[in-house]
């Protein structure tokens, strides 16, 4: 069966889910996206993926005429036409004198368990985001850092400021544990994700207190355990940066702070 | 008249020259595009901007099989479905698993007579490309920074470094004439403009010579005369920045510049 879309507030076919290459907003990737999962049907905090396409239209300077009661509703029908019980949602605006929007889906991404229970291996990339904390499609350094990772075997890369600080993944936020401090970059240095604020409560629900002091490059053996966040992954250890085998001692404060995440989304 | 355009080699009606926006690539703008001109039915340094086209798909590691033939005979075959005269033609190939090459065009892009004979005004814009070799559709930065100018009247934004040098424009290469001496950024850090080639040849044609030492923001009143170049453009003499009137005593050699580019274009 082929999969419903929304353009503009409508239910489509997926097929018809298309940009034309001579709009001037897409030649110059001028949108802005979000990417949300939908467990039992129910779309998992909906209103700060509003709130956070509201803050990328507002940090770009795109101006559209889309309602987050639109957008709602929109998710709602395509999630009544397709009967969709569990996927991974995208909502994309383009912006330009008409502006556009879809919502398509895909099966809600997942990972093996091994992932949770070996960590994951990242590497460093140097790289730094133009508008950090809007989420938009110009994302070719993001894409050019993750064919890097992939080619060393690694499943994120982590991207690194002119200072030697990794700030956060391509898709991912980043935070360090040591003794009862939570480590992550302030919130103005990266994208404000969904599942950060979770983990950052949840740390704090363990007992954690959170330090905006960011992770240097050169000091990633002096933290207890490393960990990366994001909608589709929850709270994932990293065994290793750059081939570096980094500390294990804290994985099971990780466990908990992903299980404590997962928990939220249901409610 | 419904215009034509070229889908991976095939002529198709331009409505039908869309991408999915389920397509990862267009979600990463993993693309990279040339703008060319064609004049009388001939495209202009058709050469140059396959050459270019190369070096960008090397610089972002954009593997596609789109050979330089295929795109000459798909120009040539688009020329001749539309009886094409004057044009401005647009490649895109879109990365990615399943790559995509298409051609668009509009009409002629050109400028009034005053623009070169008056000057043009400019802002400065504080940002660095990522990639400046590669013509890619990671342009969210030359939009913004575009519609910074275009809300100060100005035609241009100067896009300046962090150390305060000017090196190019959102869509144009800079330059700054000093005696006998034509000042422009390294080509490391700058897009290889097609048209740019052309501008130092002349300029050299001129009896001028060619220094690398990028120009500051600092500096602007320093100099002779400012100007920028284009494909659309030609060369094109500034006459402010952010307000500031530059000096004018150069225009007739940026004049006679702009007569020799264009003029080795019907070559």
């Amino acid at each position: 069966m082929e999969r419903s879309a929304i353009r503009n507030g409508r239910v489509i076919p997926e097929r018809e889910a298309v940009v034309p290459v001579t709009l001037r907003a897409v030649q110059y990737s001028f949108s802005i996206y979000e990417a949300l999962r939908v467990l039992h049907g129910q779309v998992v905090h909906l209103e700060d993926h509003l709130n956070r396409l509201r803050a990328s239209a507002a940090a770009i300077g795109l101006v559209h005429p889309f309602t987050d009661k639109l957008i709602g509703d929109s998710i709602a029908a395509l999630i009544k036409a397709d009967s969709i019980s569990d996927a991974t949602m995208r909502i994309l605006v383009v912006g330009g004198d008409e502006p556009l929007f879809f919502i398509t889906y895909q099966d809600l991404l997942s990972y093996p368990d091994s992932y949770y229970s070996d960590g994951i291996s990242c590497i460093s990339f140097k790289g730094e985001r133009y508008l950090p904390e809007a989420k938009t499609s110009n994302l070719l350094m993001q894409y050019i850092a993750l064919e890097e990772a992939r080619k060393a075997d690694a499943f994120e890369a982590l991207l690194e400021d002119r200072e030697g600080y990794l700030l956060e993944g391509t898709r991912s936020n980043l935070y360090a544990i040591k003794g009862d401090v939570v480590h992550t970059a302030a919130d103005d240095r990266v994208l404000s994700g969904i599942t950060r604020i979770s983990v950052l409560r949840a740390a704090k629900e363990l007992g954690l207190s959170v330090s905006h002091e960011p992770i240097a490059r050169k000091d990633i053996l002096s933290y207890d355990s490393i960990f990366i966040s994001a909608t589709s992954m929850g709270a994932m250890p990293v065994n290793a940066i750059d081939g570096i085998a980094l500390g294990r001692s804290r994985w099971d404060d990780i466990s908990r702070i992903c299980s404590l995440v997962r928990k939220w989304e249901l409610e």
